[in-house]
């Protein structure tokens, strides 16, 4: 099964709820109308990502049935896709949650609190508990997670084992300097770890810059053997769209004799790794 | 603390297990004349990899304290260094095993078996059961898997974990195809478990073609923040060096409030991934 899979590179104005809400909206239609099925947003689409405090953030933020979400759920019934995108998630329980959302034609499919937190989000959010989502929908079984849990391949990994043929990540990663010509390294940790789990990834970065963080632009989709099918764009707003096929995530093999799970030896792990 | 490592990529006739041994030991003089202190060397680089069978493999085979073995440990007295490279062990058992060791100057510091096989190596091979082997030694505290081995994350942590801050990876990469102007996947994946964990990694490939089988040539060295320090060379012989800061490997921060180790959630993997 290929599903033609699209990240919308947004630039959200910090606190601008209802422009960025509206730049989201229309992002997702430019997707369709371009024959994405599945369209990925980053993280915090609709509040921005430097809060000058918590009470900003708090301003900003909004339950998973809030106006955000919700505008999604409508455009995926819409144009019968799905979005999976971050807000800025007031949990009902006086806190606050770096979340993200996964919605098609049926409504929320899954609300994930991001369980890695970066830098100052401690300040702001409260990590989540539960594993990633993976759920199936009409364009593919697919997985979710937000930006730094990336880098735990343990969370990466527990999404493979759940069988996700696609993990979406809304991201927002600060530019970090690199040697020339280089990729990203948050980019080549996705091809890698779309590779290590035979599944695909599809990263959605911002540009630009907000109170004086740079965005990486580090967009891109990797197939499921970790190749790059399209991105990442340049440091502006962008749609990185590509056909991806899940069929091929379905599928371990890893060579004539080899399978990328099934080779894993959990009852060594456990005792390695669980230190 | 600075430390000059070398990867000394090979090209072992299979069978010619004098004259593999005789270009092992004249690479690692090399390694040193060059002021290498720890000198890795490829997976199998006695016997070579390519057996026809299980008795050619027997034949090919000798126990940790054979001449292969006890000749590396002999040149790491004369020059005061680390080896670390791979050949077939005999197990006393009956058994074959792939197996790495490491030597110093005091003499044998750890045998590894290979614990994830690939493709027709259980034919010939039994999987070891240990984890991977972590030792403090004169140049650092170093790491020891061979391999598929590091397409295995779970793995890579457990090195990490016990804070190795050079992991040392004999290989014999079957030659994949790749999109031009790509590294190997193999070589991207030594850089992202490197940044990943903070920790350099050396892997030691092969050149060249056996029995019908291309090694992609892929031998490289990771710093512990991911970038490539030396490597990958030619489809040839090579000495591949770099001086790499081992001091770094045992700072796990990631920008001015995370940890790449203490950030993980372990008590969430144990129900995520232990499936």
């Amino acid at each position: 099964m290929t599903v033609r899979v699209a990240c919308q590179q947004l630039a959200p104005q910090i606190g601008d709820l209802a422009g960025n809400r509206a730049r989201a909206l229309a992002a997702i239609d430019a997707a369709a109308a371009a024959g994405a099925r599945v369209v990925v947003l980053p993280e915090l689409a609709a509040s921005g990502y430097v809060f000058a405090d918590a009470a900003e953030a708090h301003a900003l933020a909004e339950p998973a049935d809030g106006p955000t979400v919700t505008g999604w759920a409508e455009r995926a019934a819409v144009h019968g896709l799905v979005v999976a995108g971050g807000f800025a998630e007031e949990g009902g329980d006086g806190r606050l949650y770096n979340s993200a959302a996964l919605v098609d034609a049926s409504g929320v499919r899954a609300v994930y609190r991001k369980a890695h937190l970066w830098d100052r989000e401690p300040l702001v959010f409260t990590p989540g508990d539960e594993p990633p989502p993976v759920r199936d929908t009409p364009h593919g079984r697919i997985g979710l997670m937000v930006c730094y849990d990336l880098e735990f391949p343990e969370w990466v990994r527990a999404a493979a084992l759940e069988r996700a043929e696609l993990l979406c990540v809304p991201t927002n990663w600060p530019r970090e300097p690199r040697p020339a010509g280089e990729r990203p390294m948050e980019v080549q940790r996705a091809m890698v770890s779309a590779s290590t789990n035979r599944m695909a990834i599809a990263v959605c970065d911002r540009s630009g810059t907000e109170r004086g963080t740079d965005w990486t632009a580090g967009t891109a989709i990797a197939g499921p053997d970790g190749w790059l099918v399209a991105g990442p764009p340049a440091d502006a707003p962008a749609l990185v769209i590509a056909d991806v096929d899940l069929a091929a995530a379905r599928d371990k093999a890893v060579g004539p004799r080899n399978d990328a799970l099934a080779d894993r030896r959990p009852e060594l792990y456990g005792i390695a790794i669980r230190t």
